[in-house]
């Protein structure tokens, strides 16, 4: 076996990510990236440009690769096809992936696992999602079946004339609709494992993590004050569903946590937002473990190395160029991850991760930290009062 | 700013892990390489094949590059010359890099520092040689001035006949010669510290390193049982030698350990097997720390994660290739770093490290892991007495 080369479609951040690892762990990682200019173009070893549904991008890709995997979940199915006709293991599967791309067949499959899923239906006309908003307390979140990430393709409804539009673009052939139970949840929670091909899973600690307007902007490894049989039941839950649905690599199961217990919010079968703290926070960092799983490899020691973890994401901001932050970011222990994107507003475009022994200090360092990579160093306080 | 972009010269794998840490600051690493098979080729994100001395491509490596820095010490000053004539700040300069290049240059500095030298002598004629033997105990340690590393360049010599070819070779216009007292060391430390071009400066904790047949074989982060005292010495004594010499970059100052004090060995200019523990046992590894300082940004937290973290290297071995290796190293905590080269006897091909709260542990943990990395699994005894 000469260096295993792992292909991966799409070249965002999380392929980005995965070089590093790949690097030390002397895989060849071949990246179809959409643009020249996309995030994992830089880094890749090999890349292709293209998008997934270009056959001949992906036939290079393609060639020689020993396992292809996905950095998202818009896969079409001619890319598994060419997979298939090449002998080249495709992991996560067609099948696991069915689960992660439409959440209505992923609501069914949690129902028939006795997962705790909120309450909630498919929607074809506005007499469905009235009776629901009816039998719900007037409020509900609908939600397109397919294409939907961070906040878009979800939309909170009180009445179904306000889902006029997305009603009739799914008469027409647009995205299904379901419509869930608005969750009065205490906060949500991330379960992430990893899983090979054999069978073999590791479950990282359960973290918190806290949105803002629908994107990730924090996350505290391990969740504080967790109870630790929910956590071990989270964990639990996220392992039952990596084996129930033959997920192989990361599985990240988005929880919300309410009244003492969890409910599935979203199913990631990739590396996860929620788990970017576990590159500088565990033994072995999330990037690394997607691509031991996919390569059927003994997977890593997921031991946290310091009692507290905050990841904080840098959401678009007032820079142009984000390289200039790195000269003002004081030693504070502060890991910087850029993503070689172009600044837009509410963009991801890096992320800074802090670990400590305090949780009120190590949060309050990670959140300055994004906040100097964000929009510059604070100004600090002259008059009276202030700091030096 | 845009990106910014580190220009490298020389693609080994001290280049190769400059790479990830490098994806994730956003910065652009583009590596002169030796040849499109170096072990940085496959990950560089721009690579320009060549040798140090081929002004073309020092020119290509140049062109739009920040700042330059360098993997190895056997820099030609064209090189430095074709920075300055660009306006490149050349990291560690010139100046600077003559005290890792030459020996008798680097020896006669510790002494006119006052820094702890060995007794030292250089040597024209075999007199020179047999008059230092005669007065240190008949046996003493015979080195070229440049060129040497990892026991090459180094002769133990107890008559000056042993060392004609040398002396011969040096009368010849080949490396000067210098003899060194043969140290009864206890053992070798590394003291490792980053400098900025403003002169900021922090210091990585004094670690042990064991050599076998002159090639670094294990390093224990930090050195066990060192009396505090003489670490601080240790660092202090670092701290100096970049503040004096003005390195910029990492700096390891490769110590003795004799009589409860120490001695200077070695300078290194650059990253250091000695400090390939800190990638995965320290907040900031060697390798983002030297581009933060030659690129003039804070440094980073130099904080071991853990009580304990042993680097063990993978020297050759009888793998025809090393991939094989990742599916037989059990889940041990090991990190595995492999350097995409051919396998040769004794050629460093990897490294594996682990971190641990018992030392002993963790020792033969690292161990245990290098050992299969080079070799495959173990047999395990099926006999009485015999492991299952």
């Amino acid at each position: 076996m000469t260096a295993p080369i792992v292909a991966v479609i799409g070249g965002g951040q999380l392929a980005r990510m995965m070089t590093g690892p790949a690097t030390e762990l002397g895989v060849t990682l071949r990246v179809l990236v959409e643009s020249p200019d996309a995030a994992a173009a830089a880094s890749a070893h090999q890349i292709v440009v293209g998008m997934p549904g270009d056959a001949d991008a992906v036939a290079a890709v393609l060639d020689g690769a020993d396992v292809v995997t996905w950095e998202h979940e818009h896969i079409p199915a001619a890319v598994f096809e060419a997979a298939a006709q090449r002998g080249i293991p495709a992991f996560p599967s067609a099948e696991a992936l069915a689960f992660a791309q439409d959440k209505i067949v992923m609501r069914e499959r949690m129902d028939a696992l006795g997962a705790p899923n909120p309450a909630w239906a498919p929607v074809h006309t506005h007499d469905d999602l009235d009776a629901f908003l009816a039998a719900h307390g007037g409020v509900a979140v609908l939600k397109t079946a397919r294409g939907g990430y961070d906040g878009k393709g979800v939309r909170v409804v009180r009445s179904a004339v306000e889902a006029d539009d997305w009603i009739a673009a799914a008469a027409e052939g647009g995205p299904r609709l379901l419509v869930e139970q608005k969750v009065a949840f205490t906060r949500e929670l991330s379960a992430q494992v990893a899983r090979t091909p054999q069978g073999n899973v590791v479950a990282y600690p359960v973290v918190e993590s806290t949105q803002r307007d629908g994107i990730c902007a924090e996350v505290i490894a391990p969740a504080p004050g967790l109870d630790p049989l929910l956590a071990a039941a989270a964990q639990g839950l996220a392992i039952t569903i990596a084996m129930e649905l033959d997920v192989v690599g990361m599985l990240a199961v988005e929880l919300f946590e309410v009244d003492g217990s969890v409910v599935v919010n979203e199913l990631a079968m990739r590396p996860h937002n929620s788990g970017h703290w576990s590159m500088d926070g565990a033994v072995t960092g999330q990037f690394e473990q997607h691509l031991r799983a996919v390569l059927d490899l003994p997977l890593g020691d997921v031991t946290p190395t310091a009692p507290w973890t905050v990841m904080a994401n840098v959401l678009g901001g007032s820079r142009e160029h984000l390289a200039s932050a790195l000269g003002e970011v004081p030693d504070s222990g502060a890991k910087i991850h850029l993503y070689g994107k172009d600044v837009r507003p509410g963009r991801k475009v890096g992320h800074v991760t802090v670990a400590g022994d305090d949780l009120e200090h190590t949060l309050s360092r990670a959140r300055e930290a994004a906040d100097i990579v964000r929009d510059g160093a604070p100004r600090r306080a002259t008059a009276t009062g202030g700091e030096a």
